[in-house]
């Protein structure tokens, strides 16, 4: 039935930027060379199975509008392989190299542990064969640990070891899954690591046994030789209250905490980004300063709305500040740009799926296309470069080996009486907005 | 002139819930045992120069509506004693032991460093007298590093050497005079340490520059033999559109990688945190978990309005739970709480200074002794206890002795199925409305 | 089934505020007098079916929690009865004397037009056995227009008539089963009336049938012989990005635009108010200063959370300013306090359901109380007034009558030189505060 | 002194989007004829006062950092002359046509009402030279109502009726000056129209007063022959708690109440929508579907950021969409775009406020080109027009005919069952990105 679903669309190609048809890639042209790779390599998209596949249209205020045809019938075995049959094929449809899985995304359900193992790994057996039958490859697995009525309170910091060690499994299994399917990358997204209200909640206990259950995944990772890198991905609210990762300076505290920071990094949500008060690309800028860029869930939100919309990119004028910030640290190594997105719940065809990823595709090879221009330009880091090079004067060396005494002594021997200089935004903004 | 500014006023005193005067305390008895201290010495409240009496009564909008008599004229070391007579004169009209002050807050204006350093010296001096005179304490001190045109892209994070040079002079001194006065704790509230845009700013310089510039802070601490404590006041955002200092998880990760972990505390305010998106007391809990709760600015900001309000608190409902934590981080040490709250621009008259204070003293007041209450009944605590009971069974202590596949094996041998449990919201927040 | 779920629970009761049980009434005693009424009559206390008897505890990110017997088999005609008895049985567990609802929730779901009149019928003729059986009334009935699918792009305000057609017919059967059943309002809450992208809207066009179908509603009202309230209840977002009926004054110019403002009324959700960028209060003083209070939904919001929480209500803080704005208003008339508010996704069980109908009802209660205290007082109103009199002096009478430039020379010839006058916002809080 | 502040530039000129000058028009080639018109004539930009010539780079947490000339000394009719001669040259160097000033601007600071209109009616005589030498006009006037201390509570909502009488006297010479100086329109803004606390506060009386003001206007403005526009500036925030022009349909729910919908219209600023909880384009649309559409306030505010930035408008994706509905909405008549809008704090030099103004213009000017090919193109509208096509089927005319019974039986009869239509957005984004 999965098979019926996209046959009527044609494979997407890059046909440059005066394409004729809607579902033509205008500027991702996979072999092209940008910042000294193929962008395909660059940029390394994934779709998600959640939102593309596992997702009716419903939401808290009304039921599902899609009529997928896995998701007609009972929620059996078969509907599960037709989901998955259909979620390979549409990446080959889109031509991207990636895809990204939470366990119950491509499983049937089932209930007790013992049903769960096996029907989970029926899937990866499946998944096996069509990653290679499609030639696609896995950017990142995870197990879902929020959706399950056992998870109310939490995985990692639920208040009830039962359900710690539930969550362990699903990891364990994940994991392995992962590394077995070739997997670059590991998440974790805490979903319901969090509270609700602080009248139940022992912050210090949960947040211990939230920093034991990542070192444990880290030494699991080690011991079965897992290459990928493993990472936490933030969120400030939603579902709970207050979630525990909520931000990357936040991840990062954390990882210091429990001896983590050479271990894991981050992965960065556009719309996670908004809701914690940063832009994104402040959240990409700030993990590359810490050195935990891991990588992206690209999306976007909705600046009137305070949840998470999860909308398509996009914004190239927006975009195009993340590519920029991305470069600078350095690029992806294991990482890459996930759709985490959705169409909207009245985009009900299988074309909107179709029209939500090469949209979201082309805006981001624009902006990295952009980001090139900008950054080959040299004035933006030129000008910034200026801007701070008053710490390669005597005065900065000075300052830099002085206490506090003798650089304040350097102050008022000098006289110094430092006059406004200035930041030149409009400018900047005028320069980028050139391009 | 500023003597009769609050002449007409008496002391505030306590004088019991049925009070007849505006200006008496009902609940702020200073005397009465709370958690196993005087109140006066569990709160430690002080008052601050900048909102109380700096401040014109001005906004972006509008001129000053205040006639305060020390603002009315030249801004002279003349000027700048009245206005320290009065502020001291008026705390201890309040009856409160503590006060807080920047350095510009104090002495009266000047533009070379040399007569900077020459008019805080003065100012300086002054304060040592009052403090004996009226019998009060100075809580903490600052440097303010934000006001002046020097400072518009910060001072330990400006692109300029120059100016991190004037901070540390203004710092040096003003932290010696923090400890010449018997300052309980200094402040560093980063006041344009952030970015306006993205566009101009390297991260990753400003970040080194300023965690360099707290251990000079912490090292100078030690050489000159200050015992206070050394804090740092978190905000998310304004007058930068991102301070570095966003939240209090922030802070700690930020301690951590410049290992000043141990060194530094933060000072948190109400207002701030709401801005960052917490609430007052999850930002005090969460410092509690990390054992870096220091000192309180109590204020509240307005739910309807994005930016520091910083009005005085008036929630015995919210202040209640922010009591409660910090009673369970083990109260203040050096801490207290200081009023860094400003009565509205329409409150013109030196009544509505002593309104604002009185009523927010007897907010918390009565909020410390409802968290008692609640403490002392013992539900709230045992509830939660109960909630995390499973982590002392014999699962829970296996789990922590465990890897991730031990952990995970223990689930499938015990082929768990933990079901939902209730949380008991709503039972709490009643219980709570009781006190 | 559904007779067991609260069978081992007694009816709710006042006890007083030293009352012993979790489960009793310490300030709704409901024949205490109050402004003139017994406190059940000026309250008019109501429970929803939706969030009550119809939410599994299901959350975007996960599947419900809660075991109501009613949910947990398949939805047919049975368990919509079961369901039905229940509520009943519940409102009269609580001893509060109405309830709401939205036809969908109380019928068995069915697909076609005849077939879901059929089933409504059915749901209703119980209704009335049930009302009459358990002695307790309808506040107010609604249609639901947003859940289906075929709403996905509104009711009133869908491109697509057939849909405005279906809305139509939904709206007269459960208005006319509203009026059937004595309700006392009849209520229309937009669902989807809004729009997700602007690219896709024409403003224009679904405003014109938006409110063409409010004055449809009314005129069918009078046709009928129905004699209670039409409200609309405003919310500014969600689930669509931009909701049509904003808040209260974007509903009254709506009204004044369809010639309606003396035919509707609204009412006022405490979250949707807040989510609107107002306070609570604030809401329902505009309503009274422009004549359309009708009712309210009582519940609260996160201030931290941008989403509707519907939490029950449990600040007497805030309530009380509520109350004082109702009973300026005038009170009730055919409207009340319905709890459209949801216990916690974590609070799974029957008790659950009591504690927070029993919260909610003692916080109103008690903050009513508060109200009437501060309105006798008198103190609060007197300010008020003063502050005011200017406008019975002379010159407050001849701006009245003037035109602009008479009321200029006023200024002129009598060179006014207005001085700032305290507006004593921290001494009317502080007052407040003692109540 | 003015004249040699930007004497070292020369006139900005068109010179295409290859420009080697950063402080040239890419875009806006004045006489490009767009939508029938020439670009001039159709954009109408101008230039203010507040931000460009009258504010010193203070803020909140900060002194001034502009060294403008004529801000450096005495604020006496030498210097408000330098600022007049300054700013007109200004707008001449730019070639835009038209400027906007408040009364407190342009003129000397005075203290009484007699000196204070004579102050005014110099820098009027002075402001006509001006506007004949440089060949500039007015878009339009308007009188500051907040900044003085008298305004603290508002003016046409001030309790007291001196200073609403104060306030019809600037109306009075702002509204005649405006007319004189051949100005287009009248802009009211009610800087402090709204209010602190609700517990001082008579919205009644002070809606209803409120509203006779603006009638008085209105009226005012037909007895001296003013032929421009009245507009109302919407704001939901700052400086106020609750300002009572909260949004567009807010302010025409005020205007229908009073009777003046037909008289006064809206000047949106972009800034304002967005902190209401509105994009931009919502707000032109909801004015043109209402037929208040009457001039833009150019800015943009920062997502992250809870208050007014005013920062210039800088991304083409936004501005496109705003122009789309400024055309749907039939262009301007009388209004324009004014650039409420202010360089950085740390923008300190003349060069800057060249570049804010020229990357504005040149922002806009190509958006209009883009909503210009976006039109033309057809597509979108042409979606859109097919999305509501069924309301001119039989059906749609028929329920158009009906009443909601005849409507209902149409749903009934035709035993309708409407399935879901796409909505298209991601394909409509896609759509607009490829302008």
């Amino acid at each position: 039935m999965s098979a019926a679903y996209f046959a009527e669309f044609d494979t997407v190609r890059y046909e440059g930027p005066d394409a004729a048809s809607d579902l033509a890639y205008r500027w991702y042209d996979k072999d092209r060379m940008v910042f000294g790779k193929r962008m395909e390599d660059y940029l390394r998209f994934a779709v998600c199975f959640w939102h593309t596949f596992c997702w009716p249209g419903s939401d808290v205020f009304g039921a599902g509008t899609f009529n997928r045809p896995w998701l007609m019938g009972p929620e059996d075995e078969a509907a599960a392989r037709a989901k998955r049959e259909a979620a390979l094929a549409f990446v080959e449809k889109l031509d991207l190299p990636f895809y990204c899985f939470h366990d119950v995304d491509v499983m049937a359900p089932a209930d007790s542990i013992g049903d769960f193992r096996k029907s989970f790994a029926l899937a990866v057996d499946h998944l096996e064969e069509l990653q290679a039958k499609h030639g696609r490859k896995l950017l990142w697995g995870t197990a879902n640990l929020f959706s399950h009525p056992r998870y109310l309170a939490g995985a990692a910091t639920s208040p009830r070891p039962e359900v710690y060690a539930w969550a362990a499994s699903q990891v364990r299994d994940a994991l392995e899954a992962t590394h077995r399917l070739g997997g670059a990358n590991y998440v974790l997204w805490g979903g319901r690591e969090g509270y609700d209200t602080i009248l139940n909640t022992n912050l210090a206990v949960e947040q211990e046994n939230f920093g034991r259950f990542l070192q444990l995944v880290v030494e699991h990772k080690h011991k079965i030789g897992f290459s990928g890198t493993i990472l936490i991905e933030p969120k400030p609210h939603e579902p709970t209250k207050h979630q525990y990762d909520f931000d990357t300076q936040t991840v990062y505290g954390f990882l210091k905490r429990f001896g983590l920071e050479g271990e894991v990094k981050v992965n960065i949500e556009a719309n996670h980004a908004t809701l914690s008060g940063h832009t994104f690309e402040h959240e990409i800028a700030m993990a590359g300063a810490l050195g935990i860029l891991g990588s992206i869930d690209a999306n976007r939100g909705d600046p009137q709305n305070g949840w998470d919309t999860d909308q398509f990119p996009n914004s190239v004028e927006e975009l195009t500040l993340a590519c920029i910030e991305i470069e600078r640290a350095g690029g992806f190594t294991t990482g890459g740009f996930n759709f985490d997105a959705k169409v909207r719940r009245q985009s009900v065809d299988a074309a909107d799926l179709l029209h939500g990823h090469v949209g979201g595709v082309d805006v981001i090879a624009r902006s990295l296309l952009r980001a090139e221009a900008i950054i080959k330009d040299g004035r933006l880091d030129a000008f910034r470069a200026e801007r701070y090079a008053g710490w390669s004067s005597d005065l900065g060396k000075n300052i830099k080996g002085g206490d506090l005494a003798s650089i304040a002594d350097m102050a008022v021997a000098g006289n110094l009486a430092p006059q406004p200089v200035s930041g030149r935004q409009e400018w900047l903004e005028n320069l980028i907005n050139r391009f």
